[in-house]
């Protein structure tokens, strides 16, 4: 039950049993799912095979992924075979190729998922910007040496000529200026997992709640750019459920900031996709207050927020209204004691 | 806060230790982490609670959380204890009273670090719409009950008021028609956690794959509201690192449907939050092609991309090209065998 | 990079690259996290086996763990393999021996952390409550046989000689003296998730073996206040399932340390939440090893349990029984090779 030295740094299988986190509801796998395992191990044959000649160490860094089929769907309690080999060395890159099985453990069924061509690069872990020299590998024959370079001169060409297209941007967005509303306000969206549910199939409060802070955190750091900290949370009602299957976006603005504080409203949204007459609804919304922390984790000044337009001046003044309240609150809480 | 037997309905107590992923880069443990872990106490001490005596079985669903403080940050390593205790009940309604203490147990400080209130609803598990009966708790003075029955009435007042602020909306939509690029494009954030990332500090290109698979699965199933699976994934070039610390904005619109498939464009963005200067910048983009299955797993068909513009247009072109090429590949291919 | 069909069936490798979630503050990865995938590994194998003849399909389920010594500890970054193996079948159980390997990638480093013998009972996926018939492996030899056959009755024995223990409870504190075992006893509460069950809905053993070290941890940082790593955890029989829905607590208690050891028992306890009826259970009992390192990883000595009352008396001298005649064992082993 040893590795064999040879298989060792030329190739490498993972494997693991597919649970409810990694597929959609109706039990299908994720594609992301597969591709991170792949990545993981090229990542690992990758990095080994980099250290195996004198010099500084390294880790093996992903450059690219050629294109991915997946020929079928992978289910829950699948077991999922990913095996890796190293291909083609050039002077510093890695070729990998991986293939995917999935194995139903019950019926003994074994189906090719997919394959995958990636490709690493190794740097320095002294100097991350340093790419080091990869230890060439021996090839069966001449032929399939040539086969490598090829794909080699392929995907560099291919590299070079796809730079361009990343000048695209896709939201329309009119680069608003630091210190507003607009320049901090952020959303995300969340994809209702098996785990994040309760026994009927609704999503637990908690999971709503530590998403709103995610946002919320966002938006406290884009303000303030320094280590943020979750200071209250004012009450929150959930009146409406959010179901398996939907999809939440959780969307935070800044209403308002005091010397120390800064106040984020936030909105949770939930999409049934699939039953699309049910349409979109809000399930619910909160203020968030988080103060801004040095390395002494001592409170740091807050950057006053810009406001534009009447209605950030009105939601500013709700703000401080409930800042105002919460401070005698504390005071006379204080006194009482 | 210990546990004593007569107590078990009516006090519990959840502890365990803060982990990387809990908290920020600096070590501060999120304010989402406590209070997820708060509901969770809370959910499950009224849920026992709720069926102690005879009757429908039934599940404690989260309907308000009154405002929370939190008094001190919480830090990786450190153990968070959550002690929630249920004080007070309504005919239909379980007021939960939580504790969280922080306790370094390599010096032994332990601080009170938050209280919070939350209000449940148990709901039937056979039939979730159906609120059932709350057994009544016993008080140890009436002065006690009195106190809790104030709380009551008054959190069931801030309820009804606030239910009018859900009204607004935060991003500016214009609602796009249905089967529209605009309909259907989705974007995500994710702040980048400690196990995102390698021994260098990088983002995993699986990490960054699967959730670019996240995306565009998003949009995928908003185009066409069936289950859907990932197909294949184009050649995705990795050109630029993401950092820990940086915020990772994945944004995905589709480009072209076929009969049976649809093409998702996919944009990673990073933003150095904190080093602001350093600025956002375009790390991966990659296209991603989906379809949608029936109940057999057998494909269904698609509906057609409504285009608006020319860009659109010229996209849908471009993506009917990478189409047909991989088309005639995939013969070529057959063909050799 | 197909599996050939001979090793198919008789031996399964799980490995993957350890992150920050697996280990505590100081890089060491948690017993637990190993603990897991051991029980990964054999579940996989053992299903696929029990499997391979007509009849009904089923799952393999955990039945008992026994002894397991970790030689190393592992570290952030490092690549854990695990090999499973069956090697023994009676007519309703499979045994099936584990190694695990860590293998650093950076420098090559290879080390045998632990080996594991774990025990499986196939279960019916249409009747539950029903265990069917394991086809029998071929051994080498007779004499592989006749040591299996000798194992195999061994552990039988063992199991119902441990069954009187499980009576035991753990209990209420009032600010008790540092290094008693009051001090340091420690619990916690899990809601059992989807992804920590079968297909069956039954919690993994490995699953529940993770929250006992996380526990036993905690009791062992308590009570010596530096980094910990777990050295041992004896045998663990795994007599009653726990099912989805249920809560979990897992209690610790210090019963004996030695001069560079510390033992703490583990109690799991399950509590149908919903269906209250039906009570409250104990689940499963173990004893963890833990010892505690200095920066250099090596060991430190520990301070010694102040003992309070006859039971703990009781309790510590059985713990230095298990002490010695491990030892001795150890000792014994050593003199063999």
């Amino acid at each position: 039950m040893s590795i064999s030295n040879a298989q060792a740094t030329s190739s490498i299988q993972i494997c693991r049993i597919m649970r409810p986190d990694d597929a959609n509801i109706v039990g299908n796998v994720h594609g992301g799912t597969i591709l991170k395992m792949i990545e993981e191990a090229g990542c690992i044959i990758g990095t080994r095979h980099c250290n195996t000649q004198n010099g500084d160490h390294c880790l093996a860094a992903l450059a690219r992924v050629e294109r991915t089929d997946f020929l079928y769907p992978m289910f829950i309690g699948e077991v999922a075979h990913v095996s890796a080999e190293i291909t083609y060395t050039s002077k510093h890159s890695v070729e990998v190729q991986i293939n995917v099985l999935s194995e139903n453990i019950v019926t003994g069924t074994k189906k090719l998922t997919n394959k995958a061509t990636l490709w690493y690069v190794p740097l320095s872990l002294q100097n991350v910007t340093k790419i080091i020299e990869v230890p060439p590998i021996e090839y069966s024959s001449s032929e399939q040496e040539e086969a490598g370079k090829k794909r080699y001169e392929a995907q560099k060409l291919e590299r070079l000529e796809t730079k361009e297209r990343n000048g695209e941007i896709i939201m329309s967005v009119s680069l608003p200026e630091p210190y507003t509303v607009a320049f901090s306000q952020s959303s995300l969206i969340h994809l209702v997992g098996p785990s994040d549910c309760t026994l009927h199939g609704f999503v637990h409060g908690g999971v709503t709640m530590k998403l709103m802070d995610e946002v919320a955190g966002i938006v406290a750091v884009r303000h303030c750019k320094t280590n943020i900290v979750t200071a209250s949370v004012d009450a929150i009602n959930f009146h409406r459920k959010i179901k398996k299957g939907c999809v939440i976006t959780v969307s935070g603005r800044m209403t308002f900031t005091s010397n120390k504080s800064m106040e984020i409203e936030v909105f949770v949204d939930a999409d049934y996709l699939v039953e699309a007459e049910k349409g979109k609804y809000r399930a619910v919304t909160a203020f968030f207050t988080y103060i801004s922390l040095d390395k002494d984790n001592k409170p740091l000044p807050v950057p006053p927020l810009k406001l534009e337009g009447e209605e950030e001046q009105k939601r500013f003044e709700e703000g401080k209204a409930r800042y105002l309240q919460n401070k005698a609150k504390r005071l006379a809480d204080k006194e009482c004691k």
